[in-house]
């Protein structure tokens, strides 16, 4: 069972998370024989999916190494940032599916935006004019985010799928 | 050997990659038991990382179901979408540490950017004002990205650490 919002033993290793991720990595390398892969994804997709800690994309979607661009945000929304993205994954790399993916309790449900700007803004000393992307229904995210890349005069025609992931289940529903 | 960007059998398949998809996650549901995972990553870790698609973060550090936020997008580049994302991280959900990666290879390195928004605008009819955030050294690129997170004034002062990822090896090279 999981008490807090940390692993028990990350006090009690010294140089912490980072230098256990080395560590990971190095054993990790033992294993990689990936060298004929292209940047090209190799099943055209790409992913719009939230960054939370829960979701494994790769994992969730049976997704091996070199087959989408997994692009992550918080609410897997599809911001600027994201039509940039996938700009540059259809353009140049030639991927031709989008899939968004939301997910059952997202940290950006129901967010008091006004009360965390002003917090940042006494502890910065700097006024923020910029939204957080918080929302109050899941699945209607999930269809806006859709329907702006469905639309997007910069982004090709191609099929855009949105789901929801339950995250006491690992089940995704398909909503759009 | 991967002969092209398209696996051999997709075009075959009825349905296509997205079928494919919810297949796997049917399978990924029958062993799916994180129920007891809350949003907060469980090892305070903000992972920002590029959408290639080599590029399996949790494989590559180590991280399991509910370690770590993982942020991505085209080049791996702290932009104002991924402080959006970072402040959502540490304010709400408790996260401490950031690491940033690039990686060899990446789409974006050298792209003739007035290229691309010239083929855009033709096929769109509409002209482009936004950058696609090439860049031609990749060490410096992670480390404008890796400066900018250390000194936002809406980001905690936390550890935040630069690594570059070989796709032909699999290994991660600390550069900041």
């Amino acid at each position: 069972m999981v008490a807090s919002g940390r692993r028990p033993d990350r006090l009690a290793t010294d140089g912490g998370e980072f230098a256990r991720l080395l560590a990971e990595n190095e054993r990790y390398t033992e294993s990689f024989d990936r060298s004929a892969l292209t940047p090209a994804p190799l099943s055209g997709l790409a992913i719009v999916a939230c960054m939370d800690a829960r979701l494994d994309v790769e994992e969730a979607l049976g997704l091996r190494t070199g087959d989408a661009h997994i692009i992550r945000n918080a609410g897997g929304i599809a911001t600027d940032d994201v039509v940039r993205s996938l700009i540059v994954s259809q353009q140049l790399l030639g991927t031709d599916e989008i899939v968004v993916i939301g997910h059952t309790g997202c940290g950006l449900l129901g967010v008091d935006e006004d009360g965390l700007r002003d917090r940042l803004a006494a502890a910065s000393g700097r006024r923020l004019d910029i939204g957080f992307g918080s929302f109050d229904d899941l699945e209607a995210s999930v269809h806006r985010s859709v329907e702006r890349l469905r639309t997007h005069p910069w982004l090709k025609r191609v099929p855009v799928h949105g789901l929801v992931f339950d995250v006491t289940t690992g089940r995704l529903l398909e909503v759009d």
